[in-house]
C-alpha cells in the first residue's frame, strides 16, 4: 500500500497515472450517524483534488446527493496537512479530511469519525477487534467498535466552566457554560418545546462566549438519562451533535452529582447516543454508524 | 425483452428468479429537474415491488439518499395499476410509477417526467430524436428532447377561471385561478418577497379551493418573462413546480393580452422554465432535466 502510494505522488507532484484517478468518476458513500450524514470519499492514495465547489455540489440537498458533509478517506502520509504529518509521525495509517457542506474545511465531528471508522472496516482497512486510531485536523481520535455494532470514540476531556444564560422563543434559561473543545451552552428545560421552534440562534451572553457558542436544551428522563435539541452555531437546529451530546451528560451528571465513571443515554431527534463519562474528566461517545448507498458521482 | 418480462412475471406470480431479483441490492439513479429531485429506480421488468417504507427511507434526507420522490422506471406491459394498462393499449411502452417521499403513490410531475424521460434516453430504451411517450398516473405524457438538451413536455390543457383572493404575511393579493389538472391560484406582486417567508400555508378562499390550492406569487421580468415563488399544498414552498409554472405563464400572457402562440420565460429558485402556450389552451413545459449519481441501496 505504502509502495502505490509512493508510485503515485512523489512530494506534492502527481504521476500521469494519479492524473487520471482524479480526472475519472468520483466514486462515493453515503452514512449516517444519528442522523448527521455524511459523503465517504474513499481516496487511499491521496490522488483526489477535492475542491470547494467540488463539495459543495455533492453535499446540495436537491442538486447534488445531499450531506451536511464529506469525509475523505486518506492515508496519513498521502495528504499535505500539518494535523496529518503530525498523526503519521505519531504511526496513525488514517486520516479524516473532513469538509463542511460549503466546501470549507473543518477540524472534528463526533459522529463523521464513527462513520469514517464504519468505513474503514467495512473497506477491509483495520481490524475491528483492535482499537481504530484516527487522525483527524482536532488531533487523533481513537475509536472501538463495540459487540452491538456500535462505535465507541474518545472525544478528549470536557470542562464545566460555570453558569451563564441563554434565551430562546422569549424566555430566559440558565444554563452550564462546557467546554468539549469548541463552546456549548446546556440549559434544562421543563420540556423540549419550551425553547419554541428554534427558526433563530438563541440568545447569549457575548463575554461568555465571544465566537458564538452551540446551546443544547434537556430534559431528565431518568436517572442516566436524558433527551436533548440542539442548536449549531452556524448550522441551526440539527437533527444530532455529538460534542453537545458530551456536553450535556457531563452538565447533567454534575447537577445530579452522579460519581463517576458514569454512562448517560443522550436522546437526540437522530436517535439515540451513550457518554461515558471519566473520572479524569475523559469522556467516550457511543453510537451507531451506518452506510446507507454507494454510488458514482456522474459530474465528477 | 417481452419475453423476459413473460418469464419473470405469469400474472402477478413471480418467478424464483424474480425473487431473487426482488432481495438483491436495489440500484438507483439521482436526477433533478430546476431542483425538484428525485430517485430513478430502473425496472424494467417489474420485478421489484418499492413499498412506502422503501420508498420512504430512500428519500428521507438524512437517513437516506434524500429526494422529492421516487420515479420507478417500468414498462407499461409488466405494472399492474388501470393507467398502465391503458397506457400498453395505446401501444406507449414506459410508465412512470411516481412515489411521494412519504412513500404514497402520485400521478405526474412536470419536472419529474423530464428526468424520466432523460433516464430512457441515457439508457439506450428510446430514440431521442423521437417524441417520448409516458405513461403516467395522470394520462401519457409525450416528450420532445430539443438540440439544447431541454426536455419538452405536453402538460395538457390550462384553463383560467376568474379571480380569487390569497393572503400571506399580513397581506392580501388578488389571483387568478387557473387549473392545470390540479388548482393553482396565481398572484402578482411588486417584488417576490412581498409574499413573506412562506413558512405558513397561504389563506385561500375554501369555496373556490375545496380541495386546496397551489399558490404562486409572479413577478413580472419583461415582455415575455416572470419569476415566481410557489407554494405547494402538503409540501410547502417548493424550488420549483412545473403546473405553478404552466400555470403562472398562462395568467400572465392573459394579463398582459399576448397573442398565442407564445413562449414565456419562467423563472423559479431552482433554475430557469420555458412555458410554450398554444392557442388551443395546450401547454408545454420546456425545461433542464440532468441525472447526478448512480449507485446501490445498501439497506436494499
Amino acid at each position: 500500500m505504502c509502495r502505490a502510494n509512493s508510485v503515485l505522488s512523489v512530494g506534492r507532484r502527481r504521476s500521469p497515472y494519479a492524473e487520471w484517478v482524479t480526472r475519472a468518476a468520483l466514486t462515493w458513500l453515503k452514512g449516517h450517524g444519528t442522523e448527521n450524514d455524511f459523503i465517504v470519499v474513499p481516496d487511499p492514495d491521496g490522488v483526489r483534488d477535492l475542491d470547494p465547489t467540488e463539495v459543495a455540489a455533492l453535499c446540495h440537498r436537491r442538486a447534488g446527493i445531499g450531506a451536511d458533509g464529506v469525509l475523505r478517506v486518506v492515508r496519513s502520509t498521502a495528504i499535505d496537512d500539518p494535523a496529518a504529518k503530525a498523526a503519521a509521525d505519531d504511526g496513525v495509517e488514517w486520516f479524516m479530511d473532513y469538509r463542511n457542506a460549503d466546501g470549507s474545511l473543518s477540524e472534528m465531528c463526533g459522529n463523521g469519525v464513527r462513520v469514517f471508522i464504519h468505513y474503514l472496516v467495512r473497506a477491509g482497512f483495520v481490524d475491528p477487534s483492535q482499537p481504530v486510531p484516527v487522525g483527524t485536523r482536532g488531533g487523533v481520535r481513537v475509536g472501538t467498535i463495540r459487540d452491538d455494532g456500535r462505535i465507541g470514540v474518545d472525544m478528549g476531556a470536557v470542562a464545566l466552566q460555570g453558569t451563564t444564560v441563554v434565551a430562546a422563543s422569549g424566555r430566559r434559561h440558565e444554563a452550564t457554560r462546557v467546554s468539549v473543545g469548541n463552546p456549548h451552552a446546556v440549559a434544562f428545560v421543563g420540556d423540549l418545546t419550551d425553547a419554541g421552534p428554534l427558526l433563530e440562534p438563541p440568545g447569549f451572553d457575548a463575554v461568555d462566549f465571544p465566537e458564538g457558542v452551540n446551546v443544547e436544551f434537556v430534559v431528565r428522563l431518568g436517572d442516566r438519562a436524558i433527551a436533548m435539541r440542539v442548536h449549531e452555531r452556524g448550522s441551526g437546529e440539527t437533527r444530532s451533535c455529538g460534542t453537545g451530546a458530551c456536553a450535556a451528560a457531563a452538565a447533567f451528571a454534575s447537577a445530579e452529582g452522579i460519581r463517576l465513571p458514569a454512562s448517560i443515554g443522550v436522546r437526540v431527534p437522530g436517535g439515540d447516543l451513550e457518554v461515558a463519562l471519566r473520572p479524569d474528566g475523559g469522556v467516550d461517545l457511543i453510537g451507531p454508524a451506518v452506510l446507507v448507498a454507494e454510488g458514482t458521482w456522474l459530474q465528477g
